[in-house]
């Protein structure tokens, strides 16, 4: 069995990005996820700062995240995402956060996104797109 | 059937909330989502500033978002809290997000807590809290 | 001698806000300042939104923060903002950030913009931005 | 004449951080400078974390930015960070935020800090720190 064609990014945690709690907040996995998303996008070929570009935003309709461990500042994590669904109007995407040290696992998470065209109305993902993803090297 | 104990807020979108879609960035929300909750707790009776003084703290295990429709700039919204779940060690929350001129729906969401006291261990959700949340009359 | 036109707003201060200093983050106060200059516009009848929909930008070009006091979780603050100088391209304003409860400072500053058009070229702050702003009744 | 000793750190512009006018965020160059400066004293062998684990923080006190060049999503941009002023109670840290692509500058700034200990009291500078501030090699 393969794994899907994933994409990794290492980032250490910003003071800004910590809570008064002494963790990192949990709204910033979300941002963190959005990071590996892009780095995903820009590994396949097909960067999303071009897709916007050309006129297709992916927006996002549904996340989630569970959290395992806290993140701490300065801890450097790692982050990754790969394709977990993939339609013609939607795909979906996966994530993983793992301490850098030892592996761990920070946070899981997915997101579901839908393409529209810059008026917001629904489009089809973009066939260079489906065609990226689909054929991206699993391991 | 009742609706259980619900606390609602108003607010407006701010600039900084925005990204280059022209819209709420999507890790927003969940931010929108806290300050309900903090609203909940306070009209509860017990604000969360001071169970956490106290010492103990509602760790985020998990978060769920679905987005409806885009939230613009400087629109007034409204956030709503209400309990879905109460355990002896978690709590789940629910939220909605709506239009405050239409009250259309803009998202919603859940999160789920455990209770860990300073030191990060899971402890029960505090008596305090469960008695207060279970007594809460709902319309 | 007379005050100028001045907006406030009060809002408290979200968990999201705080760092691990159990503060809320410096950073914060640049965003919180911008909501004063938003309020400003609209107390003003030129609410920034419409500003932008007629194709023009107040680009920030400089922000300065001095911090006297920290602000707490879920303290409530007023924010307000004055217009400090007004030239045919540039508009300064100024801030101060206060407790609700007994009106002493949290922090002051500024910030400097020029108007831009669409494709960031420096125009000329529009002509019913600057009437209203020398129109506006000081106190 | 020589430069000060210097830190610098490369990153990716988040989508995040962007508004809805297309660009990164005013607020968030202040964070930028707070990454720079914990890369600062982390290569110093004084990092922030270890300073306020002993007890002691470095509260923010002023920040200044001007801006230059806007920064885009997925830009890569270098924020670098030296000490422009020491004294027995408050430092004083230098910002330059540069596109990669070709040094352009994208804003500089400053930050003043004095260091308290954990009851928020006015402490001096501790003395490990000014020493390795001084005696870090400029070039």
């Amino acid at each position: 069995v393969t794994r899907p064609f994933t994409s990794s990014l290492p980032f250490n945690v910003r003071y800004a990005e910590t809570d008064q709690m002494g963790v990192a907040h949990h709204s910033q996995h979300v941002v963190w996820f959005e990071m590996a998303r892009v780095q995903y996008m820009k590994d396949l070929g097909a960067p999303y700062s071009e897709v916007e570009k050309a006129g297709v935003y992916l927006v996002v309709t549904s996340v989630g995240v569970r959290y395992r461990r806290p993140a701490y500042f300065d801890e450097e994590l790692v982050v990754s995402c790969w394709v977990e669904d993939l339609r013609s109007r939607m795909v979906r995407f996966a994530y993983s956060l793992e301490r850098a040290a030892d592996g761990s696992l920070v946070a899981e998470g997915h997101s579901e996104h839908i393409a529209t065209d810059r008026s917001r109305r629904t489009v089809a993902i973009p066939q260079y797109l489906r065609a990226a993803i689909e054929s991206a090297p699993g391991t």
